[in-house]
């Protein structure tokens, strides 16, 4: 069947890793579609992994499979598991890399049915011998529920968002892109009822005024704060890289607040 | 319809955007196959896209759907394009990108139609809420015209060919590939009548005699001109990394000269 | 035919070269599934391409086409070859790249035959001009026979793995990975009969007593020797990067012996 399969690791793209997932998945199932997400996830980060996954993984058609492998604790007792969340089905190690995107009602099942994974199962790559050969199975028809005993104690990480008071936000950095544009875990819907004009973001020493729409709302090289492509409050430069400009990076304080004078 | 789209953008492999361009795509065409060019144009560097593009684009088959989105201009009032060149199809912004590809007869139309968009549209990632779904489509058989008002006054990129003046070209560095050749924008057919065994190169402060048919017609850690894969004079060091060597950058002179002493 | 091809180059993935040769491969097989092993092999770096394609591509199914294009000596003499070994087909320089897949027993042919390739060849993109192209022949159908003439003196690197003598072994470094796992040319198989538990491994001027069996057996920040998913010795370190911490690179010494006391 042509189900497609996304993949999402920190395997990076230099060591074959994820070319021999992909080798995997085809010899279990030759029509699968394969699709990578981003395999340049920061090693062992299992919140970016988290966060970049879900922003991506709500683009994509309902009856996917999505295979997330961020996993500091291969070869450990940490548990591996399959999850339903309506028609999309999901394989990872259960560390809380799919918090954004299970819910309590979710299906989950512990994946501890050899007889679905590659005969010899190493200490350090389950991307390969687990989840790879689990994912095809799945593309083929398998039931979540061949898989694994199900379970309902599955890892969720702390959600961090940021907080509102009043007319004033305290969040902090949770991303910075390829263009320096730096993310915060202020959600648009935060911003509901403030007049964005007088909006006041401090973040890296700098005071901006005004949540404005687009980048060319600024000049060349100038700040500006707007709601990102994944709907939070984004902070850029026009045509420059505003992590570097303000030297912020992951997990720095932002706030907002409303200044009508 | 299983027709080929491929991708070339500057938003690099680590933040996901490409891989949710996909999911856009294959939700709108499940059996579309989608082959990547590049994703790392540097950072809207418009000209350095349409470069590689265009080398790419013709060693593709004829009825492929290219879309092109190096986007400094996303969310201002730059036009958004989608064009057919013979049986070739286009979607990019409208800010030159395209220059090399399109002829003053090929067909193109701004994208004004919403209906072939996103629901909700950003202002920051075109890439994924227009471009994205225009081309998963035009794959699906939407034709072109349906696609926006016919335009005869898309940007073109000022052509910046090398320039000869009897035996002499005038020329600069307009590539630098992972292997550290350098390319220049003196185009094979530029050197036609000259003999090529009495040619100079003068580049980087150094000067090379005779324009070479090969790498290995130069020691290990010697450099070489000869004519690129794109077909272009090209300068490089054997087993080793020209650019480095000459400290040479893009933008960088070049000039030919015949010496017959 | 829907056939797998691989594709495993030293061209990165900026420059638009191995998008061109997926273009070439559908312009000639629509039908073809392209599988990207690794395009990040050091350039021109022969014993790595080697070493990191025999890894994955062991995990394929049988039934593919491998091509494999590290090629310092493009445009020179050296021949260019494909491949059969059982089911599995291969393309490729004669470099000895395809040292650890191919046997006594291969059928090889030198490819000479310019109808397999493309019309105009350039000296110094054969991945793009002879090895897709030929390729892409292979996966309609052409017979191995028909893409040139048989040889048998083809090219196989020198292997070099780890030597045992008694309870001591003497290897080296081969790999370090994206997480910084150092990977020796000590195969599983030469610790047999030792007890792991009395190992004693040395490396970077350090002493690690034990070969466990998983990366957890460490604490977060303890270096840890044990086997890697391509089932040599592994110096690990837990959360952390073993082979900045050593300051060890390919090619260092590494050495195994028994210690009881």
């Amino acid at each position: 069947m042509n189900r497609i399969i996304t993949l999402t690791t920190d395997f990076g793209l230099t060591d074959g890793f994820v070319g021999t997932m992909k080798g995997v998945i085809l010899g279990i199932n030759p029509n699968a579609t394969i699709v990578d997400i981003t395999h340049d996830i920061a090693p062992q980060n299992i919140e970016q992994g988290a966060f970049l996954f879900a922003n991506a993984a709500k683009y994509f058609p309902a009856n996917v499979i999505h295979v997330v492998v961020v996993d500091p604790g291969v070869g450990s007792a940490r548990r591996a598991i399959a999850a339903r969340e309506d028609e999309t089905l999901f394989v990872a190690p259960d560390n809380g890399v799919l918090s954004s995107v299970l819910r309590p009602s979710s299906s989950v099942v512990q994946l501890n049915k050899p007889a679905y994974w590659l005969p010899r199962v190493s200490n350090t790559f389950h991307g390969r011998d687990v989840f790879a050969p689990v994912a095809a199975h799945l593309s083929l028809g398998v039931p979540l529920e061949a898989l694994g005993d199900p379970i309902d104690n599955w890892v969720r990480l702390p959600r961090a968002p940021g907080l509102r008071a009043g007319d004033e936000i305290a969040g902090r950095v949770i991303h910075i892109d390829r263009f320096g544009n730096i993310i915060t875990n202020a959600g648009e819907e935060m911003l509901s009822g403030m007049d964005r004009a007088w909006l006041v973001v401090r973040i890296g020493g700098r005071v901006l005024r005004g949540v404005e729409s687009t980048y060319a709302d600024a000049a060349r090289g100038e700040l500006v704060a707007l709601i990102s492509s994944s709907w939070h409050l984004e902070v850029a430069m026009r045509d420059g890289n505003a992590a570097e400009a303000l030297g912020v990076r992951i997990g720095d304080e932002m706030v907002v607040g409303l200044d009508r004078e």
